[in-house]
């Protein structure tokens, strides 16, 4: 390690850095480098690397030796840029530490603000501000920071001194005390510091910046961080970086002020300047959403009526100045910005600037905003989406003609509808969520610590707090509706209530609240399908241009295959006979013919379903119009058919004729220990070959009827389920080639049709080879496959799959990422072994894996024709599709990567 | 196919085949081939080969163009030899045509004798033969066999007209009937085949041959056939020669006789020429058993206190003959040989020659002795036993002579006899058992709960399941008999009774169980035990002198390590230590430990167990003097552990002063839908640590005093069970190398262990590379992985198994015999990515497949180290494991393959 550089500084025009070391620097200390780079105003300062991180975790908390050197020697840089140095007294160089990952974990981490300050040095501020309340404001703040982000003096303590402080003097705001007071009060928190820890608050300058550091870099562990990261897939090696930055103050007077603001509208997507801003106020407090927030341009106060004057308005020059860094800085990253920035007595800094985080709406018009103006290429737009996000741009939204009875108006803080009952704690929401209720977790603001919570709610309520409030970036984050602001709105968390307009909610009544609009509403609200915009439509045929994977979906119902279609499915690849029993009509029959005692028995049940059977499948024919559908015989687990209620015992028997005490005998005569490795699938149709008979009758009649009524050619594809060994396939393929030859025969034509098979099973993979002898198309079943190769059920696994995920066994649910390093094998060598066979079989995969962008990423590495997933997940599919294309063309990364 | 000899000629000292065209010519024409060419008098015939019955059978039962012609030749080569012309009205010639496949189907197939026979011929042969009764008596026999067989005449008609005909002249033996009786006999079988299918009895002698040759091709096909190939795993694809071959006839007169002779004894082995004849018969009444036959030799008449005259006192010089045959034929084939001989007129005439069936006892003394005699080498002596039927001499058997009341059948599950009084619970077995009692205890079927009474019984009977259900497989590990899924018998747990063919048993009542046969008997059935022969350690002794693998053992408890030990295991390859605690004292503690609500409770249920777990240790570690000892850790589905009757759950209970409403709610809470794929194996001890660390403690405590009192080294193999990936090993060996530090800590010296994984997961074969880097052994658990490679759980199968049995799509129950294709190739992937990455890993099976011969060839195949198998398997192991090895070093063909 002798002869690594570990820090690397910025500032002053120049850096160490630049933006494409964000694995080594974090995200954070590749942009200020960046910036720095081109010219912009950035406090200098020096970054502390990721790998220092992965040192200090495996190390026991311990450094590199050489870190000590190299940081003096940044720290001197930094000194000589601004000036002033590290503790002295008269003029002092005061350092923010702040923890910067290689993705954005906005509030997981530490930061320790005014580091440097001490007795002395705080003398040193007072003169060289020439504002002692500011000074001694500023180490009060630093002792409370400090002390409980780095010596873990609980937050509490110093709120009741303060408390205690404002009643002496007789005042109710901070703003009313005095530098004296504050002076008395900073005295007041060091001696708690020192009377809770048995030693003085540090006065070194130097103890306090590794203590700082060591703090940072402890909070990568910490369980807020360890959460998110679990929620948003981010490894634990990766690692923090740290940035110690001179400190500038957006709180020194009126010329000063703070601000946060986006390159275009992070909501919409519109090429607008966005943000917000305080005059004379720290970084914090306009995350903290204690006072309201000023606009940055005059258009959006018009908009918004607000009564407090714009950034455009009343800092016209500097407003400029931040005008003109948004044009350097979206054409120098070519993605929208998110960037903070502190004017200093009439001096503007850049804190930060990052690739925005934004709405589905949002990615999706900048994308094909920047495509068009030729900021960006087309296939770079289809891989700037992620494809998951679209998912809130399918789901349903409140319908604008249903009343609506509004409760309360807030921020629009993170698009979509919502509707549940409501819950005052994350815990209650975690709980209630758990026992499969919907939530909406209200807050009067929210904190890390609410993560959980907020994972489980349908959506989020807050009464304090902007658009970039903690809860309104996480929500947005997450894909959830949030309402962030709600001001008018009363939280009473002992009494469990909300109040707003004199009408009383209490915990567990249902609200609703509208993300778009910032809308809170008594009861549930009618939902309506969502309008996908223009934008959206250009995308998907980009991204459709760019992919190779056919994108086809699961599906059963008419009105699911009717959505996929809408949805761009391009066929169906798993219908699912036995979902069509599960209406309460039919499951009585299905029910019927599972418990029949005799073959006799299972014919007349299955003469009772064909009618439905037939007739399902003329609709779905008829709805697909000559795209593949591909059908999938019975195969229960029989366990999810059999009655468990004496109703329905004597339901069953009655249509049967039975009597109830043999179908109860029946019934546990068919219970298994394991019902997933049981009698299901094509053992099935082999014991009892009269069901797959009856359902091959149905698809080929089906398939005869819409042919000849609609004159398209209808091309079923008939899958074998559970498949096994050769001999199965081939037995039950004989079997559908002679009906498909009978009802051929009947109608005076030959039917066109395929027979393949699933591929589920380890062995059916590793015998691929011979079993594409017979099938002319394999779908990979990758629920089941999952399930065997682990040895592990999906319904079961929930007793420990958390624990496995948290403690990294598993890196993420194999149930909805597929495992490549097993399961995948298992796929490639099937696929391998089934093209040596028949060099034109058709390959697919329908398990929950076929809408999962990284299995998408797999599926099309391996080569597959196809990817078959939920109606709602097709455009996903098509996205994910198209990026990995464009990743396996050596295109750049892969967004699912990034 | 042209050019191809489809027809091989025998007799008059030359043959165009030989004995090892056994596949092509059949047993029995390869011998009649080898005999011919040793100059030992064969009536002359020729044989069509074993192709002819393939193409007959794929070619809608059509021959080869130039088989006629063959045929006619080789039929002019056996008229020269004669001198008589086949349908010579004067000097006919008449043939016999029977089957002859490459392994030996008694009675299976179709033959037919005295082809050649019409309404002219027949006074030809009265002519020859000088005896008219004799030809009319064979003419109406070859039209009552020919009109079966070949015609599908049934019998009745035959039997009906042979009555009438006695009637009408008054007599009551066939012997009493005259040759013009027969005369008209054979008109009226004639008639009646007429009339039955409207056109005459064929008289001409090559339609007969013809349609007799078919009819033995097509019987290859019949449903006795197939059966018996499934139950002998004959493939198909064989097919079965055919034999036409000149007659001769031991009825000829007092001159004349028929017999059958073995070289040895069959049942014994003893070097004693040994067989039956009767004078003046045709070959089928020595079979029929319609008359007494006569003793061979004068010594066997003596013992048997015989009346007849021995063959060695009524014919000496054709005897001479005789023994000089069974000298030259066990010379030549170096085996015990089964003939069959005929005499006509005074001459000595051999019909077949074949290595004669014998039980165990027999083969290994004929082996022994044959070694011993230098007539073969030790490494053929070991070839020459079927591992499986040493079994037979493992167990008590019921004495053969002893009278049998079979009340019903079901499967041969567990091989030996019991005899004890029904108990119908496991309590009540141990409870009987406990005062002395012996019990066979029955169930409708058994669960792992009845462990215990399986134990205390004698014997195990059950009414459902199959060959691999829980009974079987547990009463075979155990040794003892067991007669699985009777279905006639019906049991009522509250009455206390089983009932079958209308008779009551009542518990307590006695009934015997044959468990080699299947057979359920009312009352007490004498026994024979054991005896292991000399004969039988001398084998051993050159099977272990031979094999490469070694052979361990299946075992927990001390009586299944000593019994192991007894029988040659080198090591115990797999205890499983949930088994340890079925015990009715522990099972509370098991549950109590299973049922707890927090680590604390969980804990002390722990510690009660530890005390029985270090002393099963210390126990088990003293038995093996030092052998190594594979212990898995803690295994159960949960749902073999969990309470399930109102008493069990107040045992627990109280057993853990917790409410039984809480143990209800827990145990509901664990319940799986799939236990196989739950929270299980290694699962279980990630999420409870403190389960693996007791067993560790328990482990290394239990080596630490063993080695310190014994002076030997015990080195203790700890087994990580259902591996998937490298992290959940790596996890669980670094907790057990924790803590053999401080117990070697605490005893003062490093311990001896080693640490490994099965191999019971098809990712676990997948990523045996990785998993390999920290594991130092595999054991292939071939149970879990044939479940998890099929998706078929053992118990459940058995609702379909053999259905799949019967129609091909399993060659072989998969969880007796290893599917090579399918799990054997995870085998052979994980061993060799074991072996990459660890070149010397020790790889060893511990499924019921270890104790399997032609899975044990595989596993010398792959390579592995050793197999473990339940006690009673471990001499069939080291046999097996012998003749893998001398089958690998190219030194035959495998006993298993023969």
């Amino acid at each position: 390690m002798s002869g690594t550089k570990w820090v690397y500084a910025f500032g002053d025009g120049s850096a160490d850095g630049k933006a494409d070391m964000r694995n080594l620097l974090g995200g954070k200390g590749a942009n200020l480098a960046e910036m720095s780079n081109l010219g912009l105003p950035v406090p200098p300062g020096f970054t502390l690397t990721t790998e220092v991180c992965t040192y200090f975790t495996k190390n026991a908390n311990s450094y590199p030796d050489d870190l000590k050197d190299q940081v003096a020697a940044a720290l001197a840089r930094v000194e000589k840029i601004i000036g002033a140095k590290f503790g002295d007294p008269k003029n002092p160089l005061l350092v923010s530490v702040r923890s910067g990952a290689r993705a954005s974990m906005p509030g997981m981490m530490d930061t320790v603000l005014n580091l440097g300050l001490n007795d002395e040095t705080v003398k040193g501020l007072a003169k060289a501000s020439g504002d002692e309340r500011f000074a001694y404001d500023s180490y009060r703040r630093f002792i409370q920071m400090y002390g409980d982000v780095v010596l873990g003096v609980e937050h509490h303590h110093f709120e009741e001194i303060l408390s205690e402080h404002k009643e002496e003097a007789g005042v109710a705001l901070d703003t009313q005390l005095t530098a004296e007071d504050w002076k008395k009060v900073a005295k007041a928190y060091a001696a708690k510091v020192k009377e809770e820890l048995g030693r003085p608050f540090p006065q070194d300058p130097h103890e306090q910046l590794w203590g700082a550091i060591a703090a940072v870099f402890g909070s990568w562990m910490n369980d807020r961080a360890m959460i998110y990261r679990r929620l948003h897939d981010i490894p634990v090696e990766w690692g923090t970086a740290v940035n110690v930055q001179s400190m500038v103050f957006g709180n020194m007077g009126d010329k000063s002020a703070t601000g946060v603001c986006f390159t275009r509208n992070p909501s919409t997507g519109e090429n607008r300047f966005y943000g917000e801003y305080l005059v004379n106020a720290q970084g914090e407090d306009v995350v903290a959403g204690i006072r309201t927030p000023q606009t940055l341009t005059k258009a959006e106060r018009i908009e918004g009526n607000g009564d407090l004057p714009s950034m455009e308005e009343q800092m016209p020059s500097l407003y400029g100045d931040l005008c003109a860094v948004r044009e350097r800085l979206e054409k120098h990253y070519r993605d929208m910005q998110d960037m903070e920035f502190t004017v200093q007595e009439g001096k503007l800094w850049m804190l930060q600037t990052r690739s925005g985080k934004r709405t589905a709406k949002a990615a999706l018009r900048i994308a094909v905003d920047m495509a068009n103006d030729g900021l960006i290429g087309r296939e770079e737009a289809v891989k700037r989406i992620d494809p998951m996000q679209l998912d809130q741009l399918l789901h349903p939204t409140l319908d604008p003609k249903a009343p609506r009875h509004v409760l309360a108006k807030g921020l629009p803080a993170s698009p979509g509808a919502a509707t549940g009952k409501v819950a005052f704690s994350a815990k209650d929401a975690e709980d209630l969520a758990a026992k499969g209720e919907k939530v909406i977790l209200v807050r009067i603001e929210t904190s890390p610590e609410d993560i959980g919570g907020m994972h489980a709610a349908q959506g989020i309520l807050t009464t304090r707090g902007g658009m970039t409030s903690h809860a309104a970036v996480v929500a947005r984050g997450m894909g959830r509706p949030c309402v962030a602001g709600a001001g008018d709105i009363r939280v009473d968390y002992r009494a469990q209530t909300l109040t707003a307009k004199g009408e009383v909610v209490k915990a567990g009544e249902i609200i609703t609240i509208d993300g778009s609009r910032g809308e809170v509403m008594l009861g549930e609200v009618k939902t309506i399908q969502p309008e996908l915009s223009s934008d959206f439509a250009a995308l998907m045929e980009w991204a459709d241009a760019v992919r190779k994977l056919k994108v086809r979906t699961n599906a059963e119902t008419p009105e699911d295959a009717a959505t996929a279609v809408k949805f761009g499915a391009e066929g169906i690849g798993l219908c699912r006979t036995e979902h069509m029993f599960f209406d309460p009509q039919r499951i009585i029959h299905m029910r019927e013919m599972i418990l029949a005692g005799s073959e006799t028995e299972r014919r007349a049940a299955l003469a009772k379903l064909v009618p439905y059977q037939r007739a399902d499948f003329i609709e779905l024919f008829t709805i697909m119009k000559g795209l593949p559908v591909t059908i999938r015989l019975l195969d229960p687990p029989l366990h999810e058919f059999l009655p468990n209620t004496d109703a329905e015992m004597e339901e069953v028997a009655s249509a049967a004729g039975a009597k109830v005490a043999e179908v109860r005998a029946r019934a546990a005569s068919l219970h298994e220990s394991n019902p997933m490795l049981g009698l299901r699938g094509c053992r099935l149709g082999i014991v009892y070959p009269e069901i797959y008979e009856m359902q091959c009758r149905a698809i080929f009649e089906a398939a005869a009827e819409v042919a000849a009524s609609s004159g398209t050619t209808v091309t079923p594809e008939v899958m074998i389920p559970l498949v096994g060994t050769k001999k199965e396939f081939d037995i039950l393929k004989e079997m559908v080639d002679r009906v498909a030859g009978e009802v051929g025969a009947s109608v005076g034509r030959t039917l066109k049709y395929l027979v393949g098979t699933m591929i589920e099973l380890p062995r059916a993979a590793l015998r691929a080879g011979d079993i594409a002898e017979g099938a002319e198309f394999f779908s990979f079943g990758t629920n089941d496959l999952t399930q065997t190769t682990f040895g592990l059920s999906r319904d079961d696994s929930g007793s420990f799959l958390q624990y496995y995920q948290d403690r990294g066994i598993f890196e993420k649910d194999p149930f909805a990422t597929l495992d490549r390093e097993g399961v995948g094998e298992l796929i490639q060598i099937a696929a391998d072994r089934g093209r040596a066979t028949r060099p034109d079989i058709k390959l697919g995969i329908c398990g929950e894996h076929g809408g999962d962008p990284s299995s998408i990423t797999f599926c099309a590495e391996v080569g597959l024709d196809y990817v078959s997933c939920s109606p709602y997940r097709v455009p996903i599919a098509r996205l994910a599709a198209a990026q990995a294309a464009l990743a396996l063309a050596g295109k750049g990364k892969l967004f699912v990567d990034a």
